[in-house]
């Protein structure tokens, strides 16, 4: 390894905004609103893990770095779609995001909500183009719609909305999770592979391994931040979940066995890509990264 | 041709039911509440005329029969999921659709948010199924993607939007549908033929000139039906664009200018389906039915 990991970050988070600024409409294209407010959301912002995870799980496999960016990029605009409609009114009726004004208060609510609609579409379509043989990007748009839908990320958005003030068992909380926030870590992972090879079953199954223990780890480090931060280290407002009633890994569990389980988490992490060796070090690192973060 | 035009709808209409029913999760998987949300929007309503623009030019070129469902019940979703946030409080806050209450009254706002997210997701993922060559499927996943967006129906959206109050032109106006719901309209007869062939330059022009004619002529008629039909005949509010001072084909060309307008167009769209000779009977007749329809 040529940088170190910090230096590999920051390059990949400040290429992210070059690589989203090219696979976005330009702001002078009509609808320029539109356009403008879809930049709004997606540009200069985030600690871009999505788009980190992809990166390292492509170069492990020497992806060509066009499919890699555009799976970075895909990933990255269903995540933030998928912000600026949970920071909505009808949702978490949230004004500050990534430290800037949600989407709905900086324009309106109808803007938000084509500005979600139109990077989700946005994301497929980044995904159909480049160079890569046809039947790679047909399983990557497959594994893209899936992790985004009701069998993913929305459906646990969905088992969230249904659990507020509701007494969710550890396990009930750990399917939320997987689904709201896991199935986007993990396709960010296997995107990134998948820009690289066909991954083999045993492939696979590590990298899936792999993707679900930081997968959790993230939301149990989110909930362990959210209980201890403030607003103004995360960017977004603390201490929701608790004021919302929310089923957290710090309420369940007490805070200090939710960090024990973090750290569990993370060996587990680190186990899974055992098989791959040295050139799986990105992605340790950044197993590392999710469970040590202080942001 | 064995059955009538109207005998061919309706075996389509009633197909269709079983074909989104297939492609939807089952109601009981979890999330319940969103998989039985998104069925609510989705099946049972509707004139499905995308879904018979795709029929229409998937049996044109004799594509599979899963292929041209496949291709059907994306354009569908893609269209019920805008129907669903459309109706939101945000944008046009609609009471009636189809007959029904619209999703967030018969369940709540944020449901309805997640069920257009969802669907808009279920779309692509049903797209990218199925045992059509990887190369085609990606080129029908580009082309929802682009229609889809924000230079296709969410661009349209935006532009309708900005437009409230203003003194838009005619050819703005017709720039506005084009997007909105000619993308659409146009990608459901793509589709449907590329679930068939690969379509030639030549081919892909001629069906392009007749997406586009009927696209627009939807949209005139949609105006004098909005204008001259009562809400109980629409199913849905009646009155509604002079009513919000919203630009319409009737607003600015007259009652009798937009009929002929929409007659012409109907012989524009003829006439680009002259090359396909007899085969294409039946997209000349969705021709004339969307025209011709009242409601």
């Amino acid at each position: 390894m040529s940088i170190d990991f910090a230096g590999w970050c920051k390059q990949v988070q400040s290429d992210m905004e070059q690589v989203l600024d090219r696979h976005l409409p330009p702001p002078s294209q009509v609808p320029a609103r539109l356009h403008e407010a879809m930049r709004y959301a997606a540009l200069d912002g985030g600690k871009r893990v999505r788009p980190l995870l992809a990166f390292a799980a492509g170069e492990l496999f020497d992806a060509p770095r066009d499919a890699i960016e555009r799976a970075a990029a895909a990933v990255e605009m269903i995540h933030v779609y998928s912000l600026v409609h949970d920071d909505m009114p009808c949702m978490d009726d949230d004004d500050l995001r990534r430290g800037k004004p949600t989407v709905h208060r900086c324009y309106d609510e109808a803007t938000a909500l084509l500005v979600g609609d139109a990077l989700q579409a946005q994301a497929f379509e980044v995904l159909a183009g480049g160079e890569l043989e046809a039947a790679r990007r047909v399983a990557m748009l497959a594994q893209l719609a899936r992790a985004a839908g009701s069998l993913g990320m929305c459906g646990g958005q969905a088992i969230d909305l249904d659990s507020v003030g509701v007494a969710l068992s550890l396990s009930e909380l750990e399917q939320m999770h997987r689904l709201k926030t896991g199935a986007l870590l993990q396709a960010a992972v296997m995107l990134g592979a998948l820009a690289g090879k066909t991954l083999q079953p045993t492939e696979h199954a590590a990298l899936a391994a792999y993707a679900k223990a930081i997968g959790l780890a993230f939301q149990v480090v989110d909930d362990i931040l959210d209980a201890t931060a403030d607003s103004a280290t995360l960017g977004k407002t603390a201490g929701k979940d608790a004021a919302n009633n929310k089923p957290t890994y710090v309420s369940l569990l007490g805070l200090a066995e939710s960090l024990a389980l973090a750290e569990k988490l993370r060996q587990d992490a680190h186990e899974a890509l055992l098989p791959f060796g040295r050139g799986a070090e990105r992605l340790r690192e950044l197993a590392d990264l999710i469970v040590q973060r202080k942001t």
